[in-house]
């Protein structure tokens, strides 16, 4: 679609820095407004990051998952909710990669890179309410699928449907456009309001054989088992880029804007030991969050690229590392979105400054799943070796 | 002004109950909206509950401190912000009670009875920016006060200003519409919306002898000091209506809407001994929090009642108290506003709900003085005996 | 046995702090032995203090629960082993009220006061090790009870056996000296070393039937199942004395003896802000733990009254408030025993001033029932209104 | 002394590990015992770890620091005492290397090799007790040096000591056994009891020209203000081995010993949710400390190696390294040491199983330097990008 982009070329995090500036000036005004977010969906295209994981033999930019997930982290420090939109396209060009057969992955990824596609997501295997059937040349989906980010707006949906004969779930690629693929704008969620996450509605959708990366009734693999390890990474760094995002914002105010308090006896709000004090507990809860998300990014790649000898053990282990930065960085989201105003004070609660949207943004992502259950998974795991049973969760 | 209502008979806390329900009705589309609740506070002035805190020799109803915060407690578990205009009517009348002569407070208070006046705070010691200047028959003032609450659609302000003379603060009374005065809606924070904290303007606005309450110069003493617990209390138990109200929300949500978690082994929620667990821990933040506001309203009603031969030890320690309550109230309002998600899941995040406004309220009022000092001081007074500074805010 | 002492006359309260500082003169060195504490029993009994709980119709002081519990708070925090001791003495002794018949505790209690007795405690019905077997005019006891509190040097023991005809557990007591019973000190715990809580073995005792309190087969009633509520009670009360015994020690050491930090830029410890916040937070534990104790207390002694009457859901209403108060007082106790340290430095921490015993013997004596089930048992309660299933702990 | 040993020549963690079980086998009653570990220390020297960070050059086994700090580790997973002892061998020999010429760092580390010596500390500029006197040939030092660590039976000692004239420290080497020198065992805390950590006098103690690494005078350079960070990282390293040493022991008994809560409805401790979910918390405080200690251990060694070239921002950024590492594993030795025992249950607490020992260990051990002054530094570093004084301690 477009002519491959000047920075494409350029180092991807720098190209990613760029992008989030541009995104972090109108994140104010977008959050409040909600809505879909075509003008920047456009800016992300336009960017060449689409590409940015996908292999160089399909005409990608060939990045580590390592690189990926930091440049979901820029973005998300801006705006998570794009950064979502950008991660989760990501995402389906990993199931691509994890389902496909050598020919799909050829015609989807460079199509993908030829046309600038953008890849929304309709893959939930736990919820059955789409369900596929049987027909000439494939299947035939009906039914309904909600919380698709990055759905609304897309060129491209990954899908899953129930299959009732074989009690499991296929997998798929269609159309955004196809006939009887019909997606509603209804996410009103108080944060994270532009993933574009909507229903998708299925009536009598065809879906042909060729776009069926998985068959019904395949037993799951430790390859296959890969993808949530993928889509659980992203929400560790989205859940990262909000809390850096937060930090930054409060170490900025304080720095420039926060009054000492009159009884603190000090002339500027940065010299107050509490204030001190407590950005050091934040930044404790901060900094191993960031270490340990990286440790996780580059054992998935390493697991990604050998994808086809991965074993049990293997994404297991990868499944712990990805779980401990998801737990890190899902509490210091949360805390440093909501304790930066300790050390900020009142006048930061203006509206102008946007600056609860981190909380808010952290608060609606950390309950992709439960956290409780992930500290469930870590102790058995740290008590009796037991790794996370494979699940689109975990 | 109005007719006494019918209610106004009852049990003051069952009139402030069926008031909370009323509030509760538009809180989440009044919060979405912001702005000044005009039909909000006429409820308020129907409900009786503006005589609430004016001892009966005035015409009021006599209610005791401990009273009026759990009436605030109450409201603000529906809505806090409307709950904070309520509350800060009373703590200006408790100003008159400490501050005012005995004819001051007979005419001011029995014509907050018979004319249904409801008072605004334009009243700030440490805020230096209003001017009195000496003049015939009293004082001129000029400036600005900003964080006035309630002072948008009050009737009577009490206001500060200071007096470089004496280098001290004088307190006096103004009708809102006196010349003079201007009152600007510029309060935009994203939480505690229709608190009605406005600025307000003195331009050359003349404050006649009889209208000032506290003259320059005058040294504070345990009586007049009194009035910032007051000021403290009410805001622990507007955090604890918050805490309160998220917690019930929460519940409900629980028993009525989630979902339990596929991998729980459960059929309901509220069955996930997760779920349960975490419960009990906010519980175990919300309870003391309770217990420990009440016994500070006790004492604090136990010591306005003889505010005239109150010692300043007996001030210190029920600074103390109220320093507890206000410490432990706040935690729990932010701890429950943000962890309810975890025990509701991700669908209870929709605008809808609007479950959120716990916590931005919260977060917002909660900035009232920093939380920290709070900390020192009770740790001064636990360590060395140290009673609190008697400040604004201690 | 000994000739009722003066200060039985005196304030009960006022025996105990006397008694506390004659504990407090040898609490480190015991602590440090370990053993059997023949003289501080004994000095226990020349305090009257055997006495307190027991109704003045039968001799006793009368004092309520709440008077009780204070008692046990005022020896735990000088030493908490000796406070376990006499608390437990009087849960022997509340079990004899709440069980026996009008005769037996007409007997029993009498015979306490006269002859000056020491009850210990072999009474765990969870524990099917001691099996009762019927037998002429009673019942034949054999088998081992463990962790059985007091029981090393007592006079009466109170016990439970399993009776397997019924498949239920009889109570009653037995002089220690009885034929048949084995009292073996074989606790050797890390803390609260002198409980003696031995091992109490059985061997064909024979157990009358006028010493069976409580009969196989009978159902429990919320009288019956108060006693579980005393003895939770005492557990917050010795956790709460111990967390008030190290907050002291603390601060005076803070006070009189702890060294600036180099860097901290004040002269004295008590001045540093990071230690003055701290003794705040710390407060901040221990003051709630402290009220919701006194809360409960009064609650047990107003239901204890009325025992026969008491409804079931007043029984569980009663343990959620015990519930709340031990949750309390056990963290309070171990965070206090543990950062105390931080507010005192490194030399405080010499073998001759033995200020670990705090967190030893709160550690261990907060083993008693898991706290995570406490913390479920509150939730359940706050989310649902569920009380707690009556069992020995709860 | 002794000929080198045949597991010099295998990998010197393996080294460690056999060592630590060697340790193992007889730490608690050591622990219990107090004293000089004679033995112990004897085991060590003919493990030949004694010379792992000494360069090949010398003679030593040139391993790297981050290799040194997780023998360090290892054997405080152990013994943390003679993980001390052995740990600040090394940071002697650190100081010989950063303070001292080319031909002392030749005479000292080969003597240290070929002779077998163990290091002790007596150094510590911050305590002016010490006073070196101008003398012929060199000075003569006068005075006290306590919590000298691990000199209690070492053969040399690296000192420091006042020098009034240019008011500042002087660093100099000496043997224990040299005349003047005289070391008190008087070490008496509750925990590390077999630190060695005595109190040095010296009495008219010699110091030849020869033996003074550091001239008084001189000032702080990056180099030279390394010391401190190999002695803070070892701190963390000590920390972190009680940590992991407390996870394993309370892993060990919960799968082994440990019986499920009679309410849990489950068969096996290790199958209670509550028991997982607080394995999994207590993960995500060790699992950090972990890694970031690596990173700081890998970033230690990396400057060492260019100790010349180090600047100041270079050595200000690995402060705050160690300082994250130190704050994260003070946090999960006390946190595990303390919590371990809610997963095991009362049994325990057996004075036998010595369970205690770790939060002991980490309790007097954490207290070598404020915890919340790191904080301090962590919260300014993060807020301004204020890099840490170069202090002993920072």
């Amino acid at each position: 679609m477009n002519a491959p982009l000047p920075q494409q070329q350029s180092d991807p995090l720098a190209v990613a820095t760029a992008l989030a500036a541009a995104l972090a000036s109108t994140a104010v005004a977008r959050d409040a407004a909600g809505g879909h977010a075509r003008h920047e969906r456009q800016l992300i295209r336009a960017s060449g990051l689409l590409t940015l994981s996908i292999p160089q033999d399909f005409g990608g930019q060939g990045a580590g998952w390592d690189t990926t997930m930091q440049a979901v982290r820029i973005l998300a420090r801006a705006d998570s909710a794009l950064a979502h939109v950008f991660a989760f396209h990501h995402l389906q060009l990993a199931g691509v990669q994890l389902y496909g057969s050598a020919q799909q992955q050829r015609h989807l990824l460079h199509a993908t890179v030829d046309d600038g596609l953008f890849w929304g997501n309709a893959l939930n295997p736990l919820d059955k309410r789409t369900v596929a059937t049987n027909a000439k040349g494939g299947f035939v989906l009906d039914g309904i699928k909600s919380f698709s980010s990055g759905s609304v707006g897309s060129d491209w949906l990954t899908v899953s449907a129930w299959h009732e004969p074989t009690a499991s779930a296929l997998i798929g690629v269609l159309p955004t456009g196809a006939a009887g693929v019909h997606v509603e704008a209804d996410w009103d969620a108080f944060g994270q309001k532009q993933t574009d996450s909507g229903n998708v509605r299925f009536q009598g959708t065809p879906l042909p054989e060729g776009l069926v990366l998985q068959q019904p009734g395949q037993a799951a693999t430790p390859k296959s088992t890969l993808r949530p390890q993928v889509a659980q990474l992203i929400m560790a760094n989205l859940y990262l880029g909000l809390a850096e995002g937060a930090f930054d914002a409060a170490r900025e105010y304080t720095a420039s804007e926060a009054r000492p308090w009159f009884a603190s006896g000090v002339a500027r709000a940065v010299d107050d030991p509490f204030v001190q004090h407590r950005y050091g507990e934040l930044w404790t809860l901060l900094r191993p969050a960031i270490v340990l998300a990286d440790v996780a990014g580059r054992e998935l790649e390493r697991l990604f690229r050998r994808a086809d000898d991965v074993t049990a053990q293997e994404r297991g282990e990868l499944a712990v590392a990805v779980a401990e930065a998801k737990v890190l960085s899902h509490r210091a989201s949360l805390e440093i979105g909501s304790q930066l105003f300790e050390l900020t004070g009142a006048r930061a609660t203006s509206g102008k400054l946007g600056l609860d949207r981190f909380w808010r943004n952290a608060r609606v992502h950390t309950l992709h799943d439960p956290v409780d259950y992930k500290y469930r998974d870590l102790g058995r795991y740290a008590l009796s070796g037991t790794l996370p049973d494979p699940t689109p969760y975990s």
